[in-house]
């Protein structure tokens, strides 16, 4: 970009446009109607809207939202660097805190300093899902996938062979989260193993 | 999705399901790098991050972020709908508010009342550009295109014949928002012309 000099604003710009290849790191999720795969950054997005909407239904009464929307507007950034980690596959997800952790050094500095340190705190309190905020982030973290996979016939789940034992037991944080949304993820897993959707 | 019933749940997954629709709208222009033309929920993503790192630009001080976010993130569902309307395109532009305006309806609804008539207000003050929240919204919806097309040397500008004196006309509006945006994106469209990826 111009004026790159050394202004704050250049520095932004600069993170923003870098920001953009977040658009080119492919999930192993379908879009619903099963054209193409999904990316990371309209997944982003998904998960904001899903904040939006379902914020009621957090463990934690008096969620900060803004603080849910910050860490799910940023939390997969670092896949810029260390691409997206399928949660069903074991041996990817060895060293994939080492990649992220990397991947996060970089990116945040490309911002001014105090702006880098802020959106990295962020991030950092994401990663170690202890604040009520965090836990209720990845619970939709989480959750959307199964929605997708769900509308999609188990699309994602048939293609990597993933069976009803690994869902229920990666996705059993939402609960963390949020007990509601819990209850119902685990109705929609009972429910996609009746019509043939998921292997029990 | 199973128990649609009449649970409030059941009804803001459904809404949420449908909104992934806005993954299949295309915008005019391409992610960096080129590689294929970007779709409306990762355009809105990525004005959402630029509204975490680009708030002290706001012409407004003490700006509602949260506010902003919600804008941004919801200001283009009605594309499931009613299309993108490339901001060039006059023609296109007669009936488009029509148009949105029955998509809001229909999709809105989809929610539970409550929650409905809560993100349609939400909605509708973008669309006013009256507060300062609309006002930056709107800003970094206009600036993020600016952003792509100057990355990929002018390649959206050149394949619809755009030229500078529209670019100015139909941007210049980012200075409600942010005046140090919109001198940072006249210095862009100036630095775009000089390098020949826009026309003047």
């Amino acid at each position: 970009m111009p004026h790159q000099g050394e202004s704050r604003l250049a520095r932004q710009i600069a993170f923003l446009v870098e920001a953009d290849k977040l658009k080119r790191v492919l999930r192993q999720s379908h879009i619903t109607g099963k054209q193409r795969r999904e990316n990371s950054a309209e997944h982003s997005w998904h998960i904001s809207l899903m904040a939006l909407v379902l914020a009621e239904h957090a463990a934690a009464p008096g969620l900060d939202l803004l603080k849910v929307l910050k860490m799910l507007i940023l939390h997969d950034l670092v896949e810029i660097d260390a691409g997206d980690t399928f949660v069903y596959d074991e041996a990817a997800r060895k060293g994939q805190k080492e990649r992220e952790e990397r991947a996060a050094e970089r990116i945040f500095a490309l911002l001014p300093a105090e702006d880098g340190s802020a959106l990295r705190a962020v991030w950092d309190e994401f990663e170690a899902h202890d604040s009520a905020e965090a836990k209720f982030a990845r619970a939709l973290d989480r959750l959307q996938p199964l929605l997708l996979n769900y509308a999609n016939e188990g699309s994602g789940w048939q293609r990597h062979g993933v069976r009803a034992q690994q869902v229920r037991g990666l996705n059993r944080i939402i609960d963390d989260g949020s007990p509601e949304l819990w209850r119902y993820a685990s109705k929609l897993i009972d429910d996609a193993i009746r019509r043939g959707y998921l292997d029990p």
